[in-house]
């Protein structure tokens, strides 16, 4: 019985193309993407994708070869991904916030043949490319070593009707690309569906950026999986407040194709143009970081629109604070909670609301919706494990574990970097460095990165625990907790906060003291978890995708150094090291400049 | 980048199976099935199939063996969906409706090495193993060849606190399968997607039953494309109306698990057992053919219960006929149209609802949901092509051609059959042997079997718009056309209705004449397509499976000749020829005796 044949009629390539093959032959009158007065329907996105992949055949690129895109949540941004892979080529979207020198890092290291550029960042695009161009003359002997050596790559303007003239950099036009492509391109047929489509380079907050390569398969998989586990039914209104360049807009590219919804596209994520956007074309879905709900709630009145019907939002990057769900879902919104990681292609886990759970105080739905939750259903498995032991953690939701992954969404692996890809693999799991417990209903929630547990006198510290509580103080705009040498206890946590800017104008000392913020950490922590140094920042330092750099506060931290008599939990005084290493910062300025990095 | 290796890590089988081990994590403590006073959680079902599957194995059940069940819908044929491949085995379910011989025929062509049999069915089943005994003492030469001879399979009984005594048929029984299994068995690794999971026999409507091979990665693509396509949310409670035994319930046993849902089992689809358990259980989803519709329409006003909330209903086999749909959703059933084949693993097309019907008037939208639909998502590709020039059909919702499809939820063949395996597929498509049209908005609709399809003059007539119409006729329960030979135009369709039960005292010829039926069908069809014939029966034979058996119906159309002065159209009198040929019949009793067959 095993030996039927695999043939064509029963064994395709698993790919995300065949949902814009399907879209456009199911829902081909459909609108597929609205941006502003632009507005494209299914059929003549197929259309246009068809014309774009062939223009790049025409260009030389080659299979396998990688075509990168600086650009917004933008309609060609959108159709890239499909475009891109139906020439064959794999899809590198680069983070809009980087600077131009980790631009030019991941041009070089990618390869890349061809340059996508926004016109909007075409002065970003420039330098970057100056950067590699100066590279490529400052090291000729890189000439004859591929790996370090990179000839410039073919740039493409995308251009605009809002864009300011003179801002071409190179001939080639987005629009003119897809005027002269042929719309009858027959697209490269995916023969082996474990081939790559996108590469995206994680934003580092530990470490340097490394290049993630998805499959086709995995693709495919994993936008399946979040249209099942966000249950986004038939023909959403998906509105692109989350970057298409993160996992590639957290597969919902290519997902909002499977469910032949409608694209919202969004230059900038504005409160004015989100309400504007919402009310004009009944937006059903969007996914975005916790720190939109901010830029949400803080809108002015005038550019406020009431929602007239519920917008799911699915949320990720860190918990939702509870606060800041019951203000959002008081507007219309309804949050879902995922975790996720760029390595298993977007969310791996969804908070999966259970309707028991409807009659609970809003106080304790907070919490349960803050919880990380179940795997999505293509995920082979998700464990907890002590991974020395490569035991399974009790479901007790107090013992501390690795969350450890595996499934056919996770990445093929790190390119060009088979150290980096066999540390991330072992044991036939992918560990996601995260630490965290599973409660006894199977959910599982994140008590930290493996590098942000505080080990205080043998004891694991979490700080994501401590922040947590930090978040609920009144005063407190943002918390991070990371661990600073003690001369007892080996580690013990230290504080970086924000305060809420409706004060700004009084003094930040003034406001509320470190003594008032260590009490209420001791009123409500075990004695061992309380901070022992408190630092006051205007903003915490952030990555270009706007999560905290704990890896700058740790290297302040550990020029900090509490006196041993202030070891014993007694008192809340802390003196500070003058003695600052490398990377340290010795006074409040200071720690402002950093923290505008 | 495409030379990254596979690991246990990023590369797994796609498996139903993954769904019951993370139904049993991520949702153990929910129910998952029930039955009467029966009850089991997710954990349970996951300990009993690892049990059973341990106990299969202790058996000296091989890898690819093939495991028979002849049970109705009860939890031990929802658990078999697991067991059975956890053990390495095939689970092959029968039709309950076929007889011994049938059964024996497919015993004997699976070589089931293990056959479960509910109580209910036992003696069926002892005649199905005596004729299979008698088969092999008969042919002793089969011995030598393996395609023909079968020791007998391995008798499971499945037992019943209802179950009258002394029915067992060997020696083992079910419960205490499970009960001597050991709950840390190991299930088999799937180490390949492409390899077997289930057997189904084609109840074949036109041609001998068929084994239909699913692969473990069709059935897993299957069941997400459903769920999907049917968007069917968290946490549903599923009412076994359809038997498990089509296309594993048209992929739901593993979809339930898939959405860490609730199945309530069903020993008959009685309507008070139906609406008693809606109401008691709060059932949100079931499947069903239509005539599941009429059980529920005719049930007596003590059986029924009003419904409290929307049930969902799934329906395939046939057109829901409009005035059936106003009826069945007025009681509040909401109804998705799906079509399929056992072939692609139950339903290939949904009539997805497209929002923008909803203000149509009831009988427009009864029309739009008659319509076989859109591909589902897993479908690689669908399309209506001519099968001599292999060009699509325009999509002009006129112009016919034979329905083909594409995609890995596609069986991987014929059992056994590979003459069959490469008729079905070819030039890349599985072709289902249905006509059918493209509307304009891309919505599919069969006009036909290809084999019903009647050719008069030259003129294609489709006997499915025939039939469609007298379905709309007030008196007439049944309809069904099959060409019958004709003098001057080749042929000519030839009407076989049953009338509604309320006037079955009246004189079946006095009810409703011939030429009333084809004085309706002239004034409602083309002039070519009106019937020449019609022959009233109390019954239309039909299949185990309920579908109307058409080959017999085109036997005995085949001994009717219309007299060729009827042939211009002009007249609805015909004549009847006497000289009837094998298989046929020349009077009313005997028909009527063929539709009880």
């Amino acid at each position: 019985m095993d030996n039927l044949p695999k043939c064509q009629a029963n064994y395709t390539a698993l790919t995300p193309l065949t949902f814009l093959l399907r879209a456009a032959a199911c829902y081909a009158n459909r609108t597929s993407v609205i941006h502003e007065g632009t507005r494209f329907t299914w059929s003549q996105t197929y259309d246009r994708c068809l014309r774009l992949a062939n223009s790049l055949r025409s260009l030389n690129l080659a299979t396998n070869n990688v075509v990168s895109v600086l650009a917004p949540n933008i309609p060609a941004m959108y159709e890239m991904h499909f475009a891109v892979p139906m020439a064959g080529a794999v899809l590198n979207t680069i983070n809009t916030r980087l600077d131009a020198k980790n631009i030019a890092t991941i041009l070089r290291h990618s390869e890349a043949k061809i340059f996508f550029v926004d016109y909007e960042f075409v002065p970003k695009a420039r330098d970057a490319l100056r950067l590699l161009m100066d590279n490529n003359k400052n090291n000729p002997t890189n000439q004859q070593h591929n790996t370090f050596s990179h000839s410039l790559p073919l740039v493409i303007v995308i251009d605009d009707i809002n864009s300011p003239t003179g801002i071409r950099l190179g001939e080639l036009e987005y629009e003119q690309m897809i005027h002269h492509g042929n719309p009858n391109y027959v697209p490269e047929t995916i023969q082996d569906e474990w081939s790559p489509i996108a590469l995206n380079y994680t934003s580092g907050t530990t470490s340097e950026p490394k290049g993630v390569v998805y499959s086709h398969r995995g693709a495919y998989l994993s936008t399946l999986s979040l249209i099942l586990g966000w249950e986004m039914g038939g023909e959403p209104v998906y509105l692109w407040t989350l970057p298409m360049f993160h996992c590639n807009g957290w597969t919902f590219t290519w997902g909002v194709a499977a469910r032949g919804g409608t694209n919202v596209c969004l230059r900038s994520t504005l409160a004015c143009d989100i309400y504007r956007n919402i009310a004009l074309h009944k937006v059903t879905h969007m996914c975005c970081a916790p720190i939109v709900f901010n830029i949400v709630l803080e809108a002015k009145a005038s550019e406020r629109r009431e929602l007239k019907h519920t917008v799911e939002i699915l949320t990720g990057g860190a918990p939702p604070p509870a606060s800041l769900l019951e203000q959002i879902e008081s507007l219309g919104f309804h949050v879902t909670h995922a975790y996720g990681l760029t390595e298993a292609t977007g969310p791996a886990l969804v908070c999966e609301w259970q309707k028991m759970w409807n009659g609970l105080p809003k106080k304790e739905q907070a919490q349960l919706k803050a919880r990380q939750g179940v795997s999505v259903v293509t995920m082979a498995d998700v464990d907890v494990k002590n991974l020395d032991t490569m035991e399974s953690v009790p479901r007790d939701g107090k013992t501390m574990g690795e969350i450890v992954l595996k499934g056919s969404g996770i990445m093929m692996g790190y390119f060009k970097d088979p150290v980096g890809t066999s540390r991330a693999f072992g044991n036939g799991w992918f560990k996601t460095g995260d630490v965290g417990v599973v409660h006894p209903d199977g959910y599982l929630e994140i008590k930290d990165r493996s590098k942000d547990v505080i080990i205080s006198g043998g004891e694991n510290i979490s700080s994501v625990e401590i922040e947590s509580l930090l978040y609920r103080h009144p005063r407190v705009l943002e918390a991070a907790v990371v661990a600073m040498p003690h001369p007892r206890w080996g580690e013990s946590p230290c504080v970086f906060v924000s305060l809420k800017k409706n004060n700004l104008n009084h003094s930040l000392k003034n406001d509320v003291t470190e003594a008032q913020i260590i009490a209420y950490c001791r009123k409500n922590l075990p004695h061992f978890m309380v901070p022992k140094m408190v630092k006051f920042m205007e903003e915490l330092p952030k990555t270009s995708t706007g999560k905290i750099q704990k890896f700058e506060l740790r290297v302040m931290a550990k020029a900090f150094v509490v006196s041993e008599n202030n070891s014993n939990n007694k008192s809340s005084q802390v003196s500070q090291n003058n003695n600052i290493g490398v990377g340290g910062y010795n006074n409040s300025e200071q720690i402002l400049a950093v923290s505008r990095l």
